[in-house]
């Protein structure tokens, strides 16, 4: 399969997305390839700092690049030829099976949908990420690709990350739940309240009804489908949680004996690698009619790395046609919504 | 003043609430009266177990009760003589000049709203929940009283928290932050765009634009807005994922040498106090034509004690007035939303 890997998307683009490639290619099926898009120069002339021979690793050229700060619709507008437009529409005419971006997130949602398209029967596509728990994986969805959600887009992530979460994850059956701010069927908003009938009518889905924030640390869920704005906000906070709440304990710690502190150190980073998001990749774009990886801003090259095993992991499980499948037999369609 | 306390309410009533109360009692002025409302003969016969005589306690009569899964509504018809109900119509009647409650969240703002009502101006109430932070404390408003917020609610819940950080938390300039999921311009849903440009107009307000989650825990800002669900989301979400990661680290520590454990356990304790809720008691319904104070539903004693001498404060400091003053003030009415 071929691999397309946006050379400058994210914080520290391009070296460590270069090194991240680099180092998934000797793990990759001799007939896989792997496709830098960026500045063609530039990424020509790291590769050479590298040493690295071209072969099963292309650059196509890509010299506009999107800020991170970019607005997504106006940015693919004005830089038809930023790495993430080439990217998008090198997926739609076959030239790259995958494409995977630690660029502006709403750049590449906005450009894989107007130029992929969504498979058949899924109106909108959601962010999927797996937050790793020590109990098991728990997959999130949507985390901002869509932030007016209907109820059929609902009930259509929770279809797709059952899909994912099985396929990927290896959860046989598993448990959805639906985020709310009670677990009752009265609490909720409006849109909730009509996803829950969604979910609860397609006995395909094991819906475990509505959940709370502290939910997803308490293994009561394998999935948790929310909307885009409210699932963007629980992946930020947990991330800003825990970055604050070990701050604080370092800060403790530095008041102690540094033999303490030392003592200590071991456990902690323990505990963070039983929690690191890094190991999973990227977030697939659930919906989308092709295999689109977006990674977290901060990616470093082991999180690219990662995330090209996760897309070729995707692209050979077929998910997506496994979710074609699956929403052609559900009794809710978008035309009904 | 006469506070009215929900001897029923929470997953420690009536016993915790009852300690909390008797605890608060001996710190509060003279005049001062602590109102137990629930079941008569049951609060009566636990006064008497504690051997504590009546004076500047008194009970009122509330034989029914709301469970905490009751629907809010519902539940006020069904019993309209539950300690939720009965406290209402004590502040209407100026029985009690506050009232707190660690019962059902939804009751009680169903229950307050309709008798206590709003503040002239104010559409409707939030919930204002402060979380303590090493760089000071930040208040989010609204946590789950307004699930379906229009942008006139959150600018007035940006106002009202900002009075509530100044008289109450002593934060002379609070920076407002909105919610949302980017810091840009073009970031966030419909309501979020029009609030941003209510709360940049109003130049009363230090308004520092979007935050995103992670911002909550970056001394960004004093004051969060959300509408409630997201606010009740980023509430529980924190919690669980404070609770997950101490469990974590204590998973971790099991394993090592019993005296290293030990060891760490006054380190976790000290974080875990310097960002312990439970000093600040109650969250304000920010907005009521009263004062009104809800508490978490696992509060114990020194939460309730804590709660009334929070509502003592608000009550004193005339936050009321202050809103009403503020909001008199305001470019933008309710009538114009």
């Amino acid at each position: 399969m071929r691999i397309a890997i946006d050379a400058m998307g994210g914080d520290h683009a391009p070296d460590e997305i270069i090194a991240g490639a680099l180092e998934a290619v000797p793990q990759l099926d001799k007939d896989d390839e792997v496709v830098l898009v960026g500045p063609q120069e530039l990424v020509e002339s790291k590769l050479a700092e590298l040493k690295f021979k071209k072969g099963r690793v292309s650059v196509v050229d890509a010299p506009e690049v999107v800020a991170m700060d970019d607005a997504p619709i106006e940015s693919l507008r004005k830089k038809p030829k930023s790495s993430i437009a080439v990217m998008a529409k090198m997926a739609k005419r076959g030239q790259a099976d995958a494409v995977i971006s630690a660029g502006n997130t709403g750049a590449c949602v906005a450009a894989f949908q107007m130029r992929m398209r969504t498979l058949p029967g899924v109106n909108r596509p959601g962010i999927a990420v797996v937050f790793p728990m020590s109990a098991g994986p728990v997959t999130i969805c949507d985390v901002g690709a869509n932030v007016a959600c209907k109820p059929i887009n609902l009930y259509q992530y929770g279809l797709m990350s059952t899909l994912y979460s099985q396929h990927i994850l290896g959860i046989a059956s598993p448990r959805v739940g639906l985020m709310s701010i009670g677990q009752e069927d009265a609490k909720g908003n409006e849109v909730v309240k009509r996803t829950r009938e969604l979910l609860r009518s397609d006995n395909r889905l094991n819906f475990v009804g509505n959940i709370e924030g502290r939910d997803i640390f308490r293994d009561v869920c394998d999935v948790v489908v929310c909307e885009g704005f409210v699932g963007n906000v629980i992946l930020k906070l947990t991330e800003g949680a825990v970055d604050g709440l070990f701050r604080a304990i370092k800060q403790e710690l530095m008041q102690e004996k540094a033999r303490l502190a030392l003592k200590f150190k071991p456990i902690i980073m323990r505990v963070y690698q039983k929690h690191d998001y890094n190991e999973y990749g990227g977030a697939p774009l659930l919906g989308i009619n092709g295999t689109a990886l977006i990674c977290h801003g901060s990616s470093k090259s082991r999180t690219i790395r990662n995330a090209i095993f996760a897309s070729k992991k995707y692209y050979t499980q077929r998910i997506n046609e496994k979710i074609t499948d699956c929403l052609s037999e559900a009794h809710v369609r978008t035309s009904d919504a």
